[in-house]
Parts: C-alpha cells; structure tokens; sequence
C-alpha cells in the first residue's frame, strides 16, 4: 500500500496565537487534594505552553486584559476567553479542568464497545475481538474506526491516550496521522504478536520475531517523521501480552526500546487463566511481571495494564522498575476478570493511571472509567476483593473522587511518562484542558433567603440543557465535582484544548 | 397548609386517542430471551390497552393504515406512529421497549445524586440524608425537586417508580399529584419512621406510632381521591426500614396492608452493621427477614430494598410470602454495602427487579441500573460476592443483558404486583413504552459489497447525534441493543408513554 500522506500536519496549523483562559480551576494538589481557585486567570503562550498564573485577578475581560501588562502581551493579539456563572456563553456555572489520560485503549475495538457477551478474556479475544481488529487491514475502515475513536475520546475529554492498535503498518500509521490531525496527544503502537504457542490466531498475526520488528520500526519510522520531537506523537513499543510473544521478539522489543528511547505498553495479570498460561508457557520467569523484566521489558516508561491479580514480588519488582500500572475497572468487571486493589497498589508505591480498555471495557471516557474505580474500589472496601484480598476490606480501600481524578489527570501523567508536561494547572506545563459546564442551577434564593422553585417546563425546559447533572443551586464546589464525577457525559465537557489548540467544542 | 390542587388532573388530559405504532419492537420473552419483532403493529385503544398485534405488516403509513380494517376503526381519527431506519424523523435506527420499571427511589434525595464521600450506610444517612429530607417540609423546595426528579426519570424511559417520600404528608401529597400530572405511574409512599432509638433523628420523625399511621391514612386518602381506580397512583405502605419503626407500628401498617389493599415498601439487609443492629433491636425474631414477618409486613405485594446479605432462611421466608425483591447495584456499589447475588436469589424462585436507589445510587436511570446489575454479577462471577459466596464464582452467576433487561421490566412489573398490566407488548397490557434511537450508522457497503467510510466533520457531524452509541452499520439486533445498554443514556430515549399517553420527547 502507498504511504498516507497526513491531510493535516502540524505545520498546516493554523497560525499560533496566545490566549488567557479565566474563571474557575480545579486540579489535583496531591492524590487526596483538589485545589479549586476561583477569578483566576492562565496565560498560554503561541507553543501551548502556560507562562502565568494569576489568582484574584477580577471577572471581566477588562480585568483580564489589564492584568496582562507585565507579560509584555500585545492585547490585541491575544484571545481571552472568560467562563464564570455570569459569561453569557450558555455554559452556566463551569471550571477548567486538565484533560483526562486515558492509559489503555486499544483503538481498533471501538466498534465492539459494548459487545462481549458473557464471554472473560481468552475467548473474548477469540470471539470478539481479532476478527475486528484483522479486519482493520482495510485502510478505509481503519480510517472510519479511527477517526471516529478520537472524535469520541476528545469529547470526553481524552487529551491524551495510549492506543493499541493492529498488526498493520498502514493502519497504524493512520492512527498516528489521525491523532495529529485531530490534534490529539497519542502514543501510537502497533501490536506486535509473533507467538505460534496458541495465543494469536493463524490469521492475525504476525509471521515471526524478525518480521514483527521491522512492521514496528516502519511505524516508529513513520511516527517520527510526522512529529519529529514527538510533540504530540510518540511511537510506543507495543507487545500484546507475553503468550502473544516469543521470547526473541520480547527481547527485540526491551533492546529496541533502550536504543530509540521508546516506551512500551502490555498487559499483566488480567485474569486467572492467563496467568496460569503464562506460568506454564514462561516456566522459567516465575511470576508474569519476571517475564517482561527478563526481557528488558519492565523499564521507568513502561504502561502495564490491569495488574488485577499480581503478588506482593511482583509489585515489588514493578515498583524497583519504575513501571505504571493502567486501572481499567470497566474492563476488569465487564469481563469478570477480577477487582484491583488500586489502595494496594497506592500504598507500594506504585504509580497508577486509569484506562478505558475499550472494547473489553465498554466505555470510551476515563470519567466513566473513574466512576467504576470508584465503584469497584467500594466492593473492595466491603470485603469483596475476592480470594486474593482474604476477605479483608477496610474503609480506606475505598478511591475519594478526589483520589480518582488524581489518577484521571496526574496518575495517568505520570504512567505514560508525561507529568512534566500535562497533568495539572502549573506555569511552564502545557495546555492540556477541558472545560467543564453544569448549565443554570434549578433553584434560586429569594429576597428572604428562602430557595425558590425555578422549575419551568419538561427536562429541556430547565436550565440550559447543557448535560445530566442537576445542580440545584445550594451545592459546595466539592459537591459539583462530585455530582460531575458519577452523573456527568460529554455534555458536559464543553471545550477541550490540547498543547492550546482547541481540539472539540460541543455544539 | 392548604391541600394541593393538582394542576393537570387526569380528567383534565386532552381527549382519549387511538393510535398505532409501527415498526420494530423489543421485549422480553423470558428471562433470557428477548423477542425482536420487526415490521410489527400495535394497536392501542383510547384507554392505552393494546387490542391488536400484527407482525409482517408492511413499513409503511398505508400499509399500517390498511390493516385497521377488522378493528373498525375510522382511519381518520386513529394517530399512526411509525418508526423504521427510513422514516425521516430523524431517529435513524430505532425500536419500541418497554418503559422501565424502576421498584426503589427515594425521590427527596434526588438532589443528592453523587453526593455521598465515603460514607457507608448509617453514617450517610445522617450525615448526608435526614437533613435534605428534612428540609421538604418546604413546599416550594418539594415542588421543584419532585417535578424535577420526575422529568428525569421519564427521560430515562422510567414509566413506573416506587417512590420513598419524606414524612412530610403535603409534599408526599404533592408527589402524587405531580405524577399523576406528568403521567408517570408511580407507587408513592409517605416514610413511615418513628422509633426514637437512635436511627431516626429528633428533627426528622414521626412522634409515635399514632402519629405516623395518621399521617400515613392522610396520604393514602389523598391517593385515592385523586385517582379512586389506582390507574396511574397507588399509595404504598413505607416503613423506612426496621430500626426506624416501633413494633407497634410495624403492627399497624401490616394491618392496614390487608385492610385496604395496599402494597408494601422496605429495606432490607443492605449493609451488614445495620444486619446486626436489627439483630440486636429485634433479637426476639430470629432475622431480618422475620422482623418484617412478624409483623404482617411480608405480604405478596412487599418491595424488599437491597437483600444484599439475606441468608438461606431469609431467602426461603421471603420466598414463602411471595414478597419481591428491588436490586439496587449501583447503590450497593456506592455505599459499599456489597454484591447483592442475584443468580442466587433467581436460583431460590424470588422475584426480583431493579431499584436505583437515588440517592443511595448516584444515577436516576434504571437502564444504568442494569448496566451495574451486569458489572457487579461479573464481580460475583469473579469469585469476589464476599464472604457470604465463601469465595466462590461461578461463570453462571453473570447476567446477561437479555437477563438485566428483564429486571428492567417484566422483573420490576412483578415486583410491584403489575405483571397483568405492564412489562412487555402484549394484547391486553398497557402501553408503557419507550422509543430508543441509534441514529444514522457510521459506514455504509459499497456496490462492490466493502464497508466504505460514512464519516465526515467531527462528533457532532456525524450521524444525527442522537446520542453516545454508535453504530457502524454491521452490527445485528442483539449487539445493538448490548450497545444501548452498555453505553445508551437518555439520549437515546426519544419519547416515552404511559398508558397510551405520551409524557416525554426528547428535544
């Protein structure tokens, strides 16, 4: 096949330009923490990048303009753009958050979101999910799912995602040139699977460890050119998991990895027959995570995902490694694979993001997928951690919302290597944001301070229609993050900015 | 306070209309089956009964018009609805469900939903809502969160509800009237609560058990007036749950549950230090389960809330009575109160829907409801139901989506005694109904028979935007009503009717 030609590169973009972004933010202080900073203004300069943080700085534009003097900003050349409960965009009450990270997703599955039956993993794969993803050698259904994956994960705020893809080259490359176009931050693998042991089908995969790396080097090849100091895209090396490997191409990958400077993303003890699988066919490794690390494949920028029924060794390892775990909750209960112990892990010191793992988790927004950790994190908490917790729960196993955000913007930061760069609101980190809006709240105080029914009209007829969450008026700030965190949708994810570039707006 | 005068009376509702419904139509034939008509008819009455089912009636106007003949309708005053792929309405793929059957809400805590930190049970309800119900002693607040909360629900598709109230007899007044109003069917039930053992707080109870009955009979009175038939509003005994009632009125409700035909609504067994404080105020009885019977409140037509720890006796008590149960997962999940085994309670003959427990669930939609239904019997599944599964899982215990949506229906019809009248599509049954829409696929097959991309602009641009599914085109009945439950919202809920009267349109 011809190579893509990107219809929208980086260098066609429209001119750069600086903004200031002001009204209320909200963002993880610490794992336990959100600071919610009210009449602030950011200022992002033509690279994306924030340059100034004022608090206090007055809700008009005027104010805002005004407060720009030091910058030495020419006003005239810069967008200001102001959200607060009295802006008359139609957002209502509203706050700019950091975009999400969605650790895990595996982009060709899109299509299959929702669909797995009562199947768990080893015959989910089977049934479901390599027959789509073989079927993405079509480039112009590779073009569709893909471009329609970064559409959605944009509009729940996905600023960041570590894709799985395929086997093929070109589709691949697609997804590269898709997230580029879309202006999406992307970590782009192509799967590699060389393993005749059973694990990969006889139609899908790839023919052996040579042939395995030299597809992964023209996508690296490809990635690099379209985004040469990996601004928004980095090829990440990406081995499917340990049965669909050789030994020789994990190898390949741990050494491909040091030599360019790569990440590396996998899977790790998902659920139990896969762990049993991996013990009989990696006899000599003793345990999942010895595999990968034998291997050269446990690095500081490596994504593990799910770690649902690791051992203390392995974590230990993981932690010396410096690895990330991916949370993918929806998927883990989707496919009965098995509760993680996120709190476990947190007290090991292990670094940990979210992932959506579509398809075998069925959503593609890490606000559900923070949601579910919150969920399945309380079934742990009431003992339901399944054998490997001993029956054991304690309260504190129980993620806050504040903690699942963590993991949603800083956590994941961190997993895909990235926490200098996006994860919260800090001078010389780049715009990665959405805003987040609630429309008019359903209640008002009258004159004698008593609430006031504001209700007219059918569901549509009530504020501004801008979502699924019902802000009464009486709520705390915490208490609208909480009621964002399990009723919100994209709805309510407004706008959302990658590196400053706005990349979705709702209509 | 003055009584209430319900603005929009049943025999104030514009004139009683026939009308047919055409195209594709989805229920449940068992608990694991559903049954998918396409190009079907339905007949309904000027009462909302349907009279008539036709399958293979052709897709068009005249087709459905022509077919009327051996009713003896007059076509002219008959309103013809129909849906199919191509009917410009702009709903894009569609079908005809059943209207949700929601079997547990409390109402009053509508604006709450999300609100609940880390608090489990007990504490949450003191902490988070005694003093939002407290606070509906205020008409105007009850008038907006009541309104409100009815809108919602009928956007889900939620055309039944068991709704808890306050103790407040104007507002629970005010509830049934704004149901009857909006036309939702609805059981409404004042809270009964007047023990002053410590689970009701001073500020928030009745003062004896005289008290609670009377205001109770005041409820049940203004129920009977403004809907003498119970066509659309039932009053529904509600003792909160047993440690907020004395035996004596435990005693007095159970009696006049027989007396006037009245059905029943409780919780029970949700968290296990609430199990054992019931053990400790009722150690006389033996269990849970056994308070409740003792006191004539195990009846036939008794909702029992959560049943999450139930043990083997309990089962086969509740059993014996015939009382059903409302499974309430995302509730369970949120306030940690454990994995309710539904496989089990199926397995030992009870009758269960689904309940989502606003504000205890964080979601107003019961087809969320059965999405966490799905997750948490995977966690079961997993081997994770918690002590009480003695680590045990098996692959069985997972439900299916055909399963889910039966408790979304015919399961919550059973358990709030309508089975004869709502649940599903037959002659003779009400017509309770929902439209969902899926809007345009994303691809299209081409002459030559390949699946040719159909995307143009972003999100918004494609499709009609009916909501969070999308469908590519390939995907058959079963995977795309897998697709609604998993990540369909009330976007996808493009009308909505009870009784043959249309109460929601999505706009």
């Amino acid at each position: 096949m011809a190579a893509h030609t990107p219809t929208n590169r980086l260098d066609k973009k429209p001119p750069p330009k600086r903004q200031v972004f002001a009204g209320t933010f909200v963002h993880s202080k610490s794992l336990t923490e959100l600071e919610i900073l009210h009449d602030t203004c950011v200022y992002v300069d033509e690279d994306g990048v924030i340059v100034k943080i004022t608090t206090a700085c007055g809700k008009g534009k005027d104010d805002v303009m005004a407060s720009m003097g030091e910058l030495g900003w020419d006003t005239k050349e810069v967008e200001c753009v102001v959200f607060d409960a009295r802006s008359d965009e139609g957002v209502g009450e509203s706050f700019f958050f950091p975009g999400f990270v969605d650790t895990h997703i595996h982009a060709p599955q899109y299509p299959n979101s929702g669909i797995f039956g009562s199947s768990t993993l080893l015959d989910w794969l089977n049934t479901y999910t390599f027959p789509l993803e073989a079927s993405l050698s079509s480039r112009s259904k590779a073009h569709a799912i893909y471009s329609r994956v970064i559409q959605r994960t944009l509009s729940h705020g996905t600023t960041t995602a570590a894709y799985f893809a395929t086997i093929h080259v070109d589709s691949t490359n697609l997804l590269a040139d898709l997230c580029l176009q879309y202006g999406q931050r992307a970590l782009v693998g192509r799967c590699c699977m060389d393993s005749s042991s059973g694990a990969n089908p006889d139609y899908y995969r790839d023919e052996d460890a040579a042939q395995s790396l030299e597809r992964t080097k023209q996508c690296i090849e490809h990635c690099e050119q379209i985004d040469p100091t990996r601004e928004l895209i980095t090829a990440i090396l990406t081995p499917r998991f340990a049965p669909s490997c050789t030994r020789e191409l994990l190898g390949s990958l741990g050494k491909l990895a040091v030599d360019r400077k790569l990440p590396i993303q996998t899977h790790i003890s998902e659920n139990r027959s896969e762990v049993a699988w991996v013990g009989d066919l990696f006899s000599e490794c003793g345990s999942y995570a010895a595999v990968y690390d034998k291997y050269g494949c446990l690095t500081p920028d490596t994504i593990l995902a799910h770690a649902v029924h690791i051992s203390e060794d392995e974590a230990r390892l993981i932690r010396e490694r410096g690895s990330g775990i991916a949370h993918c909750p929806v998927s883990n209960s989707a496919l009965a694979s098995g509760v993680a112990r996120v709190r476990w892990m947190l007290d090991r010191g292990l670094r940990v993001g979210l992932g959506t793992d579509v398809s075998g988790g069925f959503s593609a927004s890490v606000l559900v997928a923070a949601r579910e950790a919150s969920c399945v994190s309380r079934c742990v908490a009431a003992g339901m951690g399944g054998p490997s917790s001993e029956g054991r729960g304690e309260e504190r196993d129980a993620l806050s919302v504040e903690e699942v955000l963590y993991l949603a913007t800083r956590g994941g930061a961190e997993v895909v290597g990235m926490e200098e760069r996006i994860g919260g609101f800090e001078v010389g980190k780049q715009w990665d944001a959405q805003l987040v809006g609630f429309g008019r709240p359903l209640m008002r105080r009258n004159e004698g301070g008593e609430w006031e029914d504001d209700v007219e009209g059918g569901v549509e007829g009530v504020g501004v229609g801008v979502g699924p969450v019902d802000i009464f008026g009486w709520e705390n700030w915490e208490e609208r993050i909480a009621k964002w965190v399990f009723n919100g949708d994209d709805r309510n994810t407004v706008k959302v900015w990658v590196k400053g570039r706005l990349v979705h707006q709702r209509k």
